[in-house]
């Protein structure tokens, strides 16, 4: 019987559900131990195409990185905007074009359903890398197997999602995805950063949560604290950022108020939300979440070209 | 006994007769027979150096999927007029320390007889992927492979071209190509637009064929309609830009005036000179011929890489 | 027993001794007359990643070849510097993250210490790849390997670097590499391109060296040529480049001067220092340098990657 995922497109989280998250967190956990000579015959031969809209260095070599780990290979275009390829060529057309030269492809663009329409389009299965201002499965992915494996569990806990919750995709991601699961979960962000009232109606049927603006306060109780940039440019007046910026900022003072257990995630890039203070502490996990993030899409890759899974 | 293409440049389509043209077809079709697993095999361990000082996304990533695709690598530069590489170094030494890192170099430049040079001082065998205003050799055979594979002959066979004949070199690579064959060949395109007089005693030697303004006109003759964009920035006078453009655009109109088993070919990228409605109909054949492409290409690597061919 | 090189990083020539200079050499030895079918397994399923925060495309694809020659991958950014993914990211964190996603990281940066610091940061071994004013290891590497093949012998020889030894990094480290053995150094510049003289103390520790302006007067007693650019932006007045540049470039005149068994090296790219005339004399060897930095750096990754060696 062929795994669920093969062949399959990735284009939103909400089409997950819990049993498709343990599928690929089993995948994961397996291909972690297998020995590179196993790891390396699951990909090979194979080809990965990259189109990138919005450039993004780092998930673009978290999915390079994944598939060499596997034994295939990526081509593709950093920077598809710009791209001479580019030239007044239909989306449809260089989807189409890139799946003929690939075995799966991988677009990150900056249009809602920009996904959904690439996976008609294509010839190969379609990962969405990032669309529009909500979607990013294969982040929320790697957030919920991040939890999952350094909490035990993920039912139960108590999750703040802290800094800017209006323009991150990631948020969203992880919002449907945490739908799956029973949660706590409580939104801290400034008044200007929280999330957008459109999408509270979509989350709300999902997940129940509670919206504050106080980190400090909150702390204490918290499982998972995962916290997200907050960027100038989000500002039009620059006190009003500078007022705010250092109440969603983790330093050593705040990790002690922490759970012993708790741990402190991020997606990466960050630029001073955690102080390097604490990557030594053992709440810190937002780097073996980035190491979980290649894991979780070799994983993926894998039960997408194979029939057998993995 | 060693094939006849084992460590032999690709400079002209002009170098190319009927005998070369039928080895790579056979080996094109012998090579999209083959499993993942011989396949990949075939170009293992080998690895292709590119060069591309005019940027072309589109070949470059068919040549890259086509080694991927019999197990090897591609590294090089995609824009070498602006890399740091190229400061001042001579286009003599780019080429001939890209052969020492590689096993096979492939060249884009804009300088008619650059890849002949290149050729010369390559250590490895050359590639030409584009050079000056006529050549382009790797175009040229994917072009006649996909009509052999869709027409099932080429001898006998009436083939309209049309558009901006007298900038893509795409289309003299072609007409040279075409030469080795027993075609009626029309060129159809606006009078500003038609083939440089400068070339029609070269092709002329190879191949006869007709001039006209009209397709409408002629469609309902052809058995190959293949088509090219046409640039607004060729026009001094953008309003005969405007005039001339839709005439040369096929849309659902004109399909239906073409024989059933007619074929549309293109070069991609196609801006509005064939309509996304085309796309289902049973003449498109441009995207099959993208595909063809990375096959061709994936052969002509084998052939040249491996002493017993494929 | 494992190698001395295995998960080692390689930050400075200066901590390299003749023994792990020969280390390199048997290895580069061995590496060279494999068979392909044998190189490609040494990194099999490996992944290197480079980060260039100085774009410098020879150097990059020399690495590049090299894990493709023995069978890896290799993923990055070639302009780290100006990637997105450097919006306002510490080094810190992009070299660790790196180093998640890879088995070996190669950096290149302009800050001296950059590597070191990096060094300690990464998960994984990290490889020198430029850094600052003064360490270029791969570099020496090549070069010393380069002499040791073509001359068979490095005690005992007289060696002149010509050209600019003020700014070249290259140079800084080939002395230091040069101190582990007896060689008669002759150091030949125009004085304003003098070897600065903050360095020149740590480097008579190593070695004693003499200094002068004149190559033609020095060439007749020199077993090995080792050029390099003068870059016009070093001069403050042009007047002075004008005149001081045609001292420093090697021609047929100069090279009938020369033993005939000295040889000419050169890190390449090369403007006008050495004529093309010259590429075909038996002396010129600077193309191969450039093959040997390819083979150099693929046993160099060979003996970090395996614990058995090669």
């Amino acid at each position: 019987m062929s795994n669920t995922f093969f062949q399959k497109d990735i284009v939103s989280v909400r089409d997950f559900d819990k049993q498709k998250f343990e599928t690929i967190f089993q995948a994961t956990d397996k291909i972690i131990t297998m020995s590179p000579n196993e790891r390396r015959e699951i990909g090979r031969g194979k080809t990965l195409g990259y189109l990138f809209f919005e450039p993004s260095t780092r998930t673009r070599l978290s999915f390079e990185a994944a598939m060499a780990s596997i034994g295939g290979t990526s081509i593709g275009i950093a920077d598809a905007s710009s791209s001479s390829a580019r030239k007044g060529e239909s989306l449809g057309d260089t989807v189409k074009i890139m799946s003929l030269y690939s075995d799966v492809v991988v677009l990150r663009h900056q249009l809602d359903g920009s996904s959904r329409f690439a996976a008609e389009v294509s010839e190969k299965p379609l990962i969405n890398a990032g669309s529009g201002t909500e979607e990013h499965p294969t982040q929320a992915i790697l957030d919920i197997y991040t939890i999952r494996k350094e909490k035990k569990r993920i039912d139960g806990l108590k999750v703040g999602i802290v800094g800017d919750l209006k323009y991150g995709r990631t948020v969203y991601s992880l919002l449907y995805a945490l739908g799956n699961y029973k949660v706590d979960v409580r939104l801290i962000s400034p008044p200007a950063l929280k999330i957008r009232s459109d999408s509270t109606y979509e989350i709300r049927k999902r997940l129940a949560y509670t919206e504050t603006t106080d980190l400090e306060e909150n702390i204490s109780d918290l499982d998972v604290v995962y916290i997200t940039r907050i960027q100038k440019e989000r500002f039009a007046d620059i006190e009003e950022y500078v007022k705010v910026k250092g109440s969603y900022r983790i330093g050593t003072d705040l990790v002690k108020k922490m759970k012993d257990d708790a741990i402190i995630m991020h997606p990466l890039p960050r630029l001073d939300e955690i102080s390097p203070d604490l990557d030594s502490t053992k709440q810190a996990k937002y780097f073996q979440q980035a190491q979980y993030g290649k894991d979780t899409r070799a994983a993926l890759l894998a039960l997408i070209l194979n029939e057998n899974g993995i």
